[in-house]
């Protein structure tokens, strides 16, 4: 199998041009023989030119260098039909989507417009005209959808990278299906200018690729704001790093661990976690429910109607042209009511509350990334209930804005494939791949389809964990209390509860509210409890802009002989200032009964 | 007039007992005989015992020790009826909102619940069953809305500050009507528990005051996040500042200058761009067309199913019982689709990105508070399109997330009250208060209703240049010394050489290379030489990271009083080392010939 970085190099070592890796795809395509994978493949001989006059330039450097990819036929190429796999809907875009002109501009070759669940809308793969396209991996399997074609490209490996979209698990439920890589970006990190939405305000492009080091190499020359897409954004996307030391990971309670009967799928779970612990990880398990509820916001919830506004001209001038599934689907997304629109973003609101606290302990959520593999035949018998339970670990992350990886985790001795994924709030990509890279290193499965064992890991920087100071706080910052707030505000994240040496006495500092400040001391010290926070280097200069005298910012020594910044008080501002040290801490005074 | 500062004084100094407030307050109700501006009045024996109760524990330093507040009657307060003026709606709550129990907690005094435009829908005043409040400054002009009573109690010198509310300009509006300060928060800054919601993605709950300090000692009160909505947000509200000496404002274009053909209010708004000039700020016109498109958004879109879902049982049961001209705005919100909703917010999206890169090049939008000022007379006979009138330079706000500050301007011969109001993205609350307070200082307009002068305003430190800190530095980090380097690296700017207030002694830290730690003392202080350098947050936070113990950053006392982050030892991390004070500072010391 061949990979962005095995044929980049393949390129620029002259070892194989651009010309004949496009042949070599066109050759793969007709031996693979599934008419139901692309929608439009673009005739061989126009890639071929375009691979020569490439060539004819030279490599200078470009990212993707003759790099075939495939596109999901919901997202623009100029020229060749977009149809949402919906033949009456069909259109022929004159431009480029903003992605698909990225990844032409950085020497990829565009092959064709794949199959998919019509109009984005299931996680199946079998809800298309244009067919079931063959799960690469095992073809009793569902594909997985709504990105099949683009999924079973990559694990046929006909291409090593393609595009899909995802809304509802779209990148992700087809790349554990078929034993590959499916990134999730942030929303709005890749913009969606020239992609047919499903859900406006949910929709992203997604990348599939044999290995992370792919996909990222990918999401580089996709990532940016546009001007034209009012829902992209600026958001950081760092360098692929190694993942941090010990990262603190969210996991299911056993309790909420829901396999659907899967006794394969729980062990790969379970085999999953034991895995990320020789890592050096830490579990921790977190609460589901308001993710689950969340996910089922999304179909049961009026963000339908978004996909009923894709199609409400189909639906009222052509109905039948609809896939019945996809039109039972949407046409209910007709009648909400924006009083339920509003209704159902108060719910979200307040469960996006709820998780936000999760987030703050922990690096990235892991869960299973579909509770199981379904055959073809089962989901065509059940084909929307089946289809909903391969969102119960992926509907929920968009409405939540998160970002993650999907990757392959064990293939079961049935056959059967399962996938993990790795999840946390916008803007944490590179770091959900550098997770989900250490994870795909801890075994050794093939690559896609094939029996081509993984290329061996590439040298990686390490991790940027600077950037970041922890402080310790020891008044009003603590959590809970009137200024902590400010602490999240800027960026800050609870790390432990810490105490210090036994040099130190608590003061009340002189003014109205309460507040304590922190003095070393040569004799009579005691350990007082505080709490640390990491805090982004920037959010340590809002905090010093903040402080008021006495207080500042100093080191801080811990119990156990470490130190770390910390607030201290300057011994000349609270002296005569009564002392609070008895009590341990500022919380314990606080909470300490009054004696007047 | 009292403002919350001088009955603070008073009260703190004894002068003047919360009771005795409380007495006046209701003298002067009796006086200003307006049955019209609150719809509950608390017993006055009620009040009066709180007082006395606050009293007998004695001033502890609560920062609203004994102040006297009304609440708009949309706002939970504990055993008081809550009717959104409206009887058929009402309702006793058991629990206080979480504004008003943060107002309790700081030693404040409810005096009663004013009232609003029904279901604070309305920016005129008039749509009350309960009466329309008498405007206190012009009594020929409607109070404004819809926070009608909240506005007129604090013109009319009831009470020094009130809680309104804003969605499209209800905090704004009144203020400029009633010739006061209206402070519209963030979004989510001040908790809504306990607020009936008029649009619930839009509602912030505002505070009317005499002046800026009095409505930003209100505001460091009541903000911070409230765990039971979810609605509320982190953001940093940093301490009121001296305005920037140069800050650049966006201006309407001449073009884009509506006031309905008063040209008082245009004279109004030219006259305040010249007085913004004189203090130095840079005047740059914008194109207000994204604006006014996102404030017709507001009535003419879906939010308007937010108002009726607060209004559904009513209408559904007993819509008699509703103002007609509410009915007549809230009915169709209950026939709005979730397709029209999400459309909408599209086009808000949209919206939204065209003004971005407005924001991104000033630090300020100066506006008209509104375009005119209308005559009860007027606005009865065209209630709504009047009321729309008012919207004109409000309505897009809290669609936009902006926060601001609405502060009177201009008094023109004919009586009239005109204002401008001052606007950022979230979070630059403290920056607005700031612009608004420089701003009302280039004139000396009375205070609300009366013909008391404004008080003299109070010293403020200087302005935080925003993302930037000044850091004073005494050794090794002083030009051309060792550590020099990499203050410039990390983005250092030199600013000035500064000396300290006498109050510090310079010792020689306990190591190898001389290093000195500045420590502030009692007595035997000394003036120290340093050096002033600007720091972006993020090199304060790289900075930080290198700062060995003893040494910290804090606030450092400078020769003129004004105060500085700066270089400072633990005293305990330097007592018995050699006291090189008398060299007056480090480089003095390294310059010296050596005594041995």
């Amino acid at each position: 199998m061949q990979t962005v970085a095995s044929l980049l190099q393949a390129h620029r070592s002259g070892s194989q041009s651009p010309a004949d890796t496009v042949r070599a795809v066109y050759a793969r395509i007709a031996v693979h023989d599934d008419p139901a994978m692309f929608i439009t493949l673009r005739a061989e001989a126009d890639v071929l030119a375009e691979a020569q006059a490439l060539a004819a330039v030279g490599d200078t450097g470009l990212p993707l260098y003759g790099i075939p990819v495939a596109v999901k036929d919901n997202i623009d190429v100029a020229g060749v039909p977009t149809t949402c796999a919906c033949p009456a809907f069909a259109y022929v875009p004159e431009r480029d989507a903003t992605a698909v002109a990225r990844l032409k501009a950085a020497g990829a070759l565009i092959i064709g417009k794949t199959n998919l669940d019509q109009f984005a809308t299931g996680l199946v793969g079998v809800r298309s005209p244009y067919g079931i396209p063959r799960n690469a991996f095992n073809p009793t399997l569902v594909p997985g959808g709504s990105s099949s074609g683009s999924a079973t490209a990559v694990a046929a490996g006909i291409v090593p990278v393609s595009l899909g979209t995802d809304t509802a698990g779209s990148g992700r439920v087809p790349a554990m299906l078929n034993n590959i890589v499916g990134l999730k970006p942030s929303l709005g990190l890749v913009p969606n200018t020239g992609l047919v939405p499903a859900c406006r305000t949910l929709d992203c492009i997604s990348v599939f690729a044999l290995t992370v080091d792919d996909a990222m190499a990918v999401l580089k020359v996709i990532a940016g704001p546009d001007a034209e897409d009012p829902f992209s954004r600026a958001l950081p996307l760092g360098p692929l790093t190694q993942a941090p030391a010990a990262p603190v990971l969210g996991v299911l309670k056993p309790a909420q661990r829901e396999f659907f009967g899967d006794t394969d799928a729980a062990a790969a779970y379970r085999e999953a976690l034991a895995r990320f612990s020789t890592l050096g990880a830490v579990l921790k398990e977190i609460d589901f429910a308001p993710f689950a509820e969340t996910a089922r916001l999304l179909y049961e919830g009026p963000w339908v109607a978004e996909r009923w506004i894709v199609a409400e001209k189909l639906l009222t001038t052509d109905p039948e042209a609809m896939h019945p599934v996809t039109r039972a689907i949407t046409e209910p997304g007709g009648k909400a009511s924006a009083a339920d629109a509003f209704r159902a973003m108060y719910k979200l609101r307040a469960l996006r509350a709820r998780v936000e606290p999760v987030f703050a302990e922990i690096d990235a959520l892991l869960l299973p990334t579909a509770p199981t593999a379904y055959t073809v035949d089962e989901v065509l018998a059940d084909p929307i209930r089946l289809n909903s339970r391969n969102g119960t670990y992926t509907n929920f992350v968009n409405l939540m804005d998160l970002c993650g990886i999907a990757v392959p985790a064990t293939i079961a001795p049935t056959g059967m494939p399962y996938g993990i994924t790795l999840l946390a709030p916008a803007g944490r990509d590179a770091q959900m791949a550098a997770l989900g890279r250490a994870f795909i290193a801890t075994a050794s499965l093939p690559l896609g389809a094939s029996h081509a064992p993984p290329p061996p890991p590439a040298p990686l920087p390490a991790p940027v964990e600077s950037g970041r100071l922890d402080i310790c706080v020891f008044g009003a910052h603590l959590s809970g209390m009137a200024l902590n707030g400010d602490l999240k505000a800027m960026g800050g994240r609870f790390i432990r509860a810490a105490a210090t040496a036994p040099v130190y006495r608590m003061k009340l500092l002189p003014g109205g509210t309460p507040r304590p400040g922190v003095v070393r001391v040569q004799e009579n010290g005691a350990a007082l409890e505080g709490e640390i926070w990491s805090l982004p280097f920037d959010g340590v200069g809002q905090l010093m802009a903040t402080i008021p005298a006495p207080l500042g910012l100093g080191q801080v020594e811990l119990a156990d002989g470490t130190r770390v910044t910390g607030f201290l008080a300057e011994a000349a501002g609270v002296d005569g200032s009564e002392d609070i040290t008895a009590h341990g801490g500022f919380r314990a005074y606080v909470n300490a009964p009054a004696t007047v």
